[in-house]
């Protein structure tokens, strides 16, 4: 790393946009699972979500290069290839998702899915959990639970506590469930209270952010009818668990046997490529467009469209939601070997390729540990990154073509990594 | 056009998501101002602004296969091209406007704007004009004058009365400065005076879709000096005026001779490539970024940066500011021919390659007749759209690779189609 760059980043982007890694890492090439630094040294990335199946995956470049070079303009004008791939993925979702916006980024599909809320209900009380993140804009950032919006969180939005392993809500793990929907009814009586009355509840149905506690299915059933009983609607964020990630379903809200009303798609969507989607029934769709009269400019787009649609494909010819189950559980149970070894290893836990490994210490969560084995593993060659309410998780969510060698790798690097830091 | 395309779009996108022209335009292949339909029948692409150097330059097609082949990710790693990127952007403005948030659409990039105001004055208000559009997230469409948001302005948005050539503000042309500044105050005082404060002024320099009205040099100085006075920032919305089209400079700020705060970059940018980018002074980035934390994951990747400098390079190498210049110039004179023989063309004006011709018949706007010649033109091989506050100006917002041979048949098919309706 030259300090030129960092300072030209700086000077540029802005000092507070930071890089991960102390010694941030000067990528210029990748393949599958692998990046390259500028000096030729591999990284196994064990941490990147976007490039879902695998960086430069040949058949999105080539769906990207080709309509690129054929045509790409806005849907004022009628073009096959967003009904192609919009009929692709509608045919993903039950429930009556059969309609569909596209836009080009996660933040943008959940700003879109607050006001279809919105229009559907009259409403505009939002519920979210105290410790996730939708996005930026100016709207869905108000759900931030990580950053304090300036002038304090609206009086439309109430954070309800999140489900944890180490830290059950509620005591205990096996009454979570109850304890979640009772957290959901006190902030109904709230937004009920203080006039807003309750638009939508708006989760991940993996809860990523929230650290990606062990859930059975079922989990939400109480306070979705809590939900649905005060007119409001439900938001499933499948940017994270969504494509397959999680090895059992397509979408988290399958694995939690729960029917949305709308669902959010984005950063995996394109591989890279900004695309991004809001799924929903077309009465939804319908009583939004008569509200806000929503388009879209970049939104599906033929380039954005051929780039989804490659994805959708690679992930069926390459059976890449039968891979994350897969290596998905031959990793997570590598980690546990690890735990038996590095009794800072509290809980080991995940879906497919979405897993990983809490560290507490002297029984508190270990929030520095987990920064330094960040560090170590980077050092030695394996990039991936925290997670949950207190930074103490190692978070792996690698590209879906990830393997067992990968995986063998990945338990190798962390073994090493808690070896040296602890 | 098959009725199944068009039945499979309502049942995908909704009803409501209208397509340009009675019998839509099925696209299959573009190249410089030219698109094909799916019957092979050319088109001249008179009004996207979004190719901007052309449909599928191939040196942008070029830039984005080759980058998508090496490496797509977020700006969490360090990577040169946004940074070079930054650096050519950059040094195409001064004011000390060096840094850069880099977005997805214009509408994140004017949702960031609003609150990069926010966070420099500790005020909300924003006044926008009465004919204006800036975007589609939530927080950005509250300025939208054609569609009144669900539940009405809010009260922090103050919309004054745009400029306009036939319906000039104030009874007089040469007295629209002097007007627009005193709806700017009004404005500021109702703002002060309900307790928002002046947060912004936003405005698109050309006024684009106030119907881009002849406007001189030095026309928002004394409307510009009231919201700084107030303690408000400006915000120039360049989407559609930057990136030379305009022919007399690069952006539209120069051509009014302002010195804006921020600059919010969209559509062209990428020639079709979802990018954009808010342009600002780096204690406006680094004051929103302490209060926001703001971040992108296709913001700036090395992707949309490599596409947009390959838009960069093109416009200096094929000095298509000085052809958007020179044949808007030609083409502005060809419809002032047509203007001695149209009696209902009652203004031709424009800069650059974004002209028009505003059609009036017995002493009021020709609305419907502009809509018919809109259709006549269409069905003729021309593709244009409508602009202004009563949709009766035929609007011309080509590639900015339009040649003369394409003014040309701009001309004779405006003629014709004129004649053939009126």
């Amino acid at each position: 790393m030259t300090e030129t760059m960092l300072e030209r980043r700086a000077r540029l982007l802005g000092p507070q946009v930071t890089t991960f890694y102390r010694d941030p890492v000067h990528v210029v090439r990748g393949e599958g699972t692998a990046l390259w630094d500028k000096d030729g040294r591999r990284y196994l990335d064990c941490y990147n979500n976007v490039p879902h199946v695998g960086h430069c995956h040949p058949r999105v470049v080539e769906a990207i290069a080709t309509q690129a070079a054929t045509l790409n303009t806005h849907t004022r004008y009628v073009h096959d290839m967003i009904l192609d791939y919009g009929e692709a993925l509608t045919g993903k979702f039950g429930h009556g998702l059969d309609s569909l916006v596209m836009v080009c980024s996660g933040s943008e599909a959940n700003d879109v899915a607050l006001r279809m809320a919105e229009a559907m209900t009259g409403k505009t009380g939002i519920i979210g959990t105290d410790n996730t993140y939708h996005g930026n804009t100016a709207a869905v950032s108000q759900l931030n639970a990580k950053k304090v919006p300036v002038g304090g969180y609206k009086a439309h939005v109430r954070q309800v506590p999140a489900p944890d392993n180490m830290e059950p809500i509620g005591g205990a793990r096996e009454g979570q469930a109850e304890a979640f929907a009772r957290g959901v009814e006190a902030a109904i009586a709230e937004l009920e209270e203080n006039g807003c009355g309750v638009a939508a509840m708006i989760l991940c149905p993996y809860f990523a952010n929230e650290g990606f506690p062990t859930l059975e299915r079922g989990f939400l059933d109480r306070a979705i009818a809590a939900v649905r009983k005060a007119g409001g609607i439900i938001i499933a964020d499948e940017v994270q668990p969504g494509f397959g990630r999680i090895g059992s379903h397509w979408w988290g809200h399958e694995r939690l046997g729960f029917a949305p009303d709308i669902v959010t798609l984005g950063k995996p969507m394109g591989n890279g490529h900004p695309v991004a989607a809001v799924v929903t029934r077309p009465e939804v769709l319908g009583t939004f467009q008569d509200a806000f009269k929503y388009f879209n400019t970049f939104g599906g787009n033929p380039v954005s469209a051929a780039a989804a649609m490659a994805v959708l494909q690679v992930i069926e010819d390459e059976a890449l939601v039968k891979n994350a189950r897969d290596v998905g559980a031959y990793a997570q149970g590598l980690l546990r070997e690890l735990q038996g070894r590095h009794e800072a290893i509290a809980d080991v836990r995940g879906a497919g390729l979405f897993l990983g490994a809490e560290l507490w210490r002297e029984g508190k969560p270990a929030r520095a540990l987990c920064a330094e084995v960040v560090e170590e593993m980077r050092n030695r060659g394996v990039l991936l990154h925290s997670a949950g309410r207190h930074d103490n998780t190692l978070k792996v969510r690698p590209p879906c073509v990830f393997g067992r060698a990968d995986a063998e790798q990945l338990a190798e690097v962390m073994d090493a990594a808690l070896g040296a830091v602890s």
